[in-house]
């Protein structure tokens, strides 16, 4: 595709009505390693894959929670995301602060929409390069939320974002219709089988590399690591994989 | 057309008198789905077509109710509208508050116009990549008022922005005699008869795509979304669509 | 004729000397629909063309009132005008405030002198896109100003700015003498008149399209529009039009 | 004359060591209409030719009156000028107020100096497109001073700046002996006749586009305009015209 | 690899989502002199390599205490180091003051995302052009952190940046399983032979260009320099190098 | 020579470590008429070569007073050297207020070279394009100070700046041993000589083009200009001049 | 060398990780003339040449005294210098006012650091075009500290910047192991005889070029001029120069 001199400042239109660096910011979120959500009609749950840049290192963190009843999963640029999860935490303790109860997950919205807008309308700033999934619980129910660079923000049952996340896409629109009357434990399979198919056909999930979260009725929001994970590993260790992935590159920029 | 190097900012004219971003923001405006409004001599009404990037997610928010009198239907760049629906949002509140009445429409459309036209002449900013269709009820009787990136606001009968609105625009030229008298549901059936023209022939209105809204007389604005919308689409299920229509691209900008 | 890097941001000055951005302004204002100011010892008037984009909306508001005793017409970019025109009001209704009298026209014209001069001299604005034509009445009588882009304003018997306006010159410097003792009627048949030559050939003056505002001797500022507009039509009717106009193009800019 | 990316900004020396902003500013002052100060040893006189756009507009105001002991004629940009002429007329004011007494012209010019440089050695303004010729009249005596673009100011005998205005320094060259021991009239009539030397042949003085000025010892501030020019223009009429002029462009910056 | 306008401002995405500007200043820490860091279950340890930029003056300062329980080694621009670690001990010694306890080292690292994470998202600053490795023991033990231009940090077990660090990544994860149980003085035995590796073969580590520092268990941060050092290079003397490094250039930005 | 994107902006340093703005502005400097300095063990003199634009106008101003002990003379953009002319007598007058002394020469030396770097590190300002010559006298006798557009100032028993300065620089350095015991009047003499070297060959000093200023032990400064030139001039009337000039343009910059 | 776009702001990145702006300012400090800096165990002194426009002024001030126990040589843009070192005098009197004693020289480098760093990494300014070579004697004993355009800060035993400064950095690495134990006289020979050798080998250190300083256990900082230099240009005057130097070119920008 072709394009111009339209594409380097962020309040600049193209003649099309694109802004390109928002776009631009996307393809940063799509190179983040994967991460899934799903609800039930009680619970949230988030799963992620975790990088490591190398051996030594431990891998990154890409759940956070933000609360006792919200947490949030991010792909794409860490410390651009880690940025968005700072704001989000003072955001749910500032409300607790004022009215003594959780900050409602509509209002969280909101507050990230406005967040993340600013940077595609103002000079001298740029779009954050991250997608975040944001899984909570309220009084009107658990809610999975999907936000991305362009300051959109979409409520949903279920999402994937990051790299090969498509795959994930495709095994939860096949799914869709099992997960309102889910378990938690049945949604967490649901999303590492999701998860899975972002993987290329040489890996697999594993107690290091993956990450989980639930929140619900009468479950605060809870972040399941390391040895933790291998239970539930197993319960979906002999299906077989739904899609064969092709695509190979990917990971969250770590720059190194 | 040959453009150059006027078209890069907003503070820039060009030889021939134009301001060129206002005319790309206006194309994102043009690509953002199909929004509908209508008002007889009592009412007013909103309908506007809904999309979801995907399965998985619910369709995106097009209508807001701003007050109790008063809501917006937005096309264009989701994240911008929403912007603008919570700064018209906060003028309504702040009126109320100060003057313990509605605000009047014809004072939220100087707001408006304020707002936007500060975005096309000061650098380091870009104009807003929305357009807003505006429907309320105040002591004048009711009002629908159309806005674009260009700042300029009408007060007009009936009007339509977004993706192939050009249909429907046609629509409502051709029965523009029949508004003035008709009752609320009679503007909805006009209004979903126009807003249909704007899809393609192989798509249809479904209460899952479609959003209405009514403001007017003893009726505070409402919106009707879902299995509410159902009746109003069986009404004009089986009328035959007035034009074929062609193009088959478009829908708001959500970035994905 | 040849433009180079000189034209591109106000602050330059083109080595003849030229502020091109101000002239690529005045272009926006060449493109507005016509008005038209004519004043007699006793009274001002002003007429003006209103467009509507299509069938569906109302015609653009062209005149404003200021106070009781001004008001103005604007032509070229209308949200630009109208930002002027809120600005004038402010002027009028803080010395009426301060001094309870009406704010002599020109102050008035002082005020707009250097508010418009600001943005031909300072970086990051542009100047503003419209023509203004003010009518008032004052100690000192009936008076006409003319002001545009490029911040000079200019007392005058009569004027015409905008769209095909040099045809509506001619006419009024071929009847210039015939003004001084006119009445107000006179004044608005004239000015009419001059209006009609700025239209293409196939194109004519209507109660729809036309709007008329006349200040004077124990005359408030008044508009006149829609049916009121008709006796005055009438009036001009079957008078021949003095050229035979060519252009078609022009309007003012409201971006559709 | 070559010219390169040295001549876009006032904040960048040439390698010449010139402003190129400040020279094309220059120009902008050269297409002005011309103006012509003279003064003796009692008076100092000021004469400046008035355009319109055309017909139907009063001609533009070229003398401010600043003070009951000094005033100013403009040439270049008259938006420009009025800045100027009302930033002195404030200064004039001010001193007034604190001291009780008319400024001293040689502090005006100092103030007017600063101002005009500093529009030369900050980035983000432009030089002002026009010239002064300033009369004025205290305890040392009567001043003609003039300033320009470049901020640079000078007490001078007599002056004449704006378009042809070469033809009137000739006329001026050639009569310096004279003005020391004139009077105010005689004073006058010089400057007329330097003043008409700047007209092309088919041109001459009307009593509409002359405007003189007078002030001296015992005189305030005069500006002498419409039928009160015409006993002046009477008095010079049968002189024969000293050079045949060849130029026949220029005239203030309008715009239109 | 081609690379085109994107990358010279660090506000601009690349169509790949890439901020080139960060990658580069990664560069420039990769060609600073190599540290490493190691940690047990009870200490940890940072070895670094300091150049001299002639015969005549010292060694660069390398590591750097920032408070009793930890502190820092760098690599890279070093006044930008400095500078960053000048900010660090402020921060230890704020938390010191408001809480009378050692700064988490959490904490430490958090506070050091957000001051890396502002320069590459704020036109008209530069991200910094270092990397650091932070070592430190609080209540949770010991801790190694990495953290790069691209304001990712990441806790880790053995780490190494700088110029050839790739020799010393390669010793580490050689002998990962041997660092928990460690003493003080086996890590830092482990330490030096994987910065040994970073050198070239004609080069060695010497008392003057090997800097040592131990954090932990009953032990406070303490640097090891000169003298001192001899005793830890003589019981790594006769180990025979892992592998034979071939890069020659590199170290430290002295800018000389 | 050829040069470079280096030389606009003077916050950018060329490859080989030049500040070109800073170069262009000397060269200002350099067109400006000649000015020269000469200080013996009690007394500081200054001679200046004034221009007029044309036969109308008094010649400029070149020397300033600052205080009873000191005055300056300049060379270049007659504007900028006024406005440090301003800066200098404000010094000035502070110092006399706080201390009720005479500012000491060195400390004025100072402020002028802080003010002057400035220009030379910011962006959006632009290098004076003057030189000064400070002739002052205090407690540590007369002084002789030379500045330029570099902001480097050096005290100097004898200095020439301008057009064609290198002639009386040659002229000053022939005659270096003699100024040290020179009275007042012989080095004045040595002065007029020096500048009288800058003249192209038909010019001469006359008493309308010279300006002479002194300071020294018992002597406030004092200038003389127009008859009270002329005994000085009749002193050196009838020696030969040294050297035949051959360069004929230059003189300060008054942008006619 | 090959160089690019990466190179004319100092707040960009160049792919290779190097900063050019800094690159280019220490070219400019290579261009000033040397100065060599020594320390004994008691006592370290400075050497530095200055330069003369010309034969008529005095020599440029390349020494500074800072406090009775610091003074600082210059080397570059001796404007940026001047700066430099009255910044420095200022921390060092805030010390003695705040603590009543000396600063540490430790101090005195890291508030120099600071203040160097942040001009390389802010949009708008420039790196300081100077090196300095700091001596000073505190609790801890002598220093000698050099620093350069990057902010990185050496301390060191011997050193030499400016042009050929290469030349005396190799006669004081020859002399390295002399200087420990050498006192105050024999440091200044040594200082004398390595900045001989930065000189073309028709130049000689005269007492008018050659400026000395010394600081140490019982000596306040002393600056040694004129003819105090004479009798240590004696003491080093037969002994034969060490190398033949080969440069011609280069001293202190005076930008004349």
């Amino acid at each position: 595709m072709f394009r111009n001199q339209y594409d380097s400042d962020v309040t600049v239109w193209s003649p099309q009505g694109r802004l390109h660096q928002v776009d631009y910011a996307v393809e940063a979120m799509k190179q983040g390693s994967a991460t899934v959500g799903i609800r039930s009609n009680t619970h949230a749950v988030l799963v992620a894959l975790k990088r490591a840049a190398n051996e030594l290192c431990s891998h990154q963190k890409k759940i956070y929670e933000l609360d006792r009843h919200v947490g949030v999963s991010i792909a794409g640029l860490l410390s651009d995301g880690r940025i968005l999860a700072r704001f989000l935490q003072t955001e749910c303790s500032s409300w607790r602060w004022d009215y003594k109860e959780s900050v409602p997950i509509q209002v969280l919205n909101n507050r990230m929409q406005l967040k993340l807008q600013a940077n595609t309308q103002h000079y001298g700033r740029r779009p954050f390069g991250v997608g975040l999934v944001i899984a909570g619980y309220d009084q009107k129910g658990p809610h999975i939320v999907k936000t991305d660079p362009s300051a959109e923000t979409v409520e949903t049952y279920a999402t994937s974002i990051g790299a090969r996340s498509q795959s994930a896409r495709t095994y939860l629109e096949r799914h869709l219709a099992d997960f309102s009357d889910a378990t938690a434990d049945q949604l967490i399979e649901h999303a590492l089988l999701a998860l899975r198919d972002t993987l290329p056909a040489e890996e697999n999930l594993t107690k290091k590399n993956t990450t989980i979260a639930v929140v619900g009725k009468g479950q605060p929001f809870k972040v399941i690591d390391d040895n933790d994970v291998q239970p539930y590993l197993e319960r979906i260790g002999d299906q077989p994989r739904a899609v064969a992935p092709v695509e190979a590159e990917g990971g969250d920029n770590m720059q190194e």
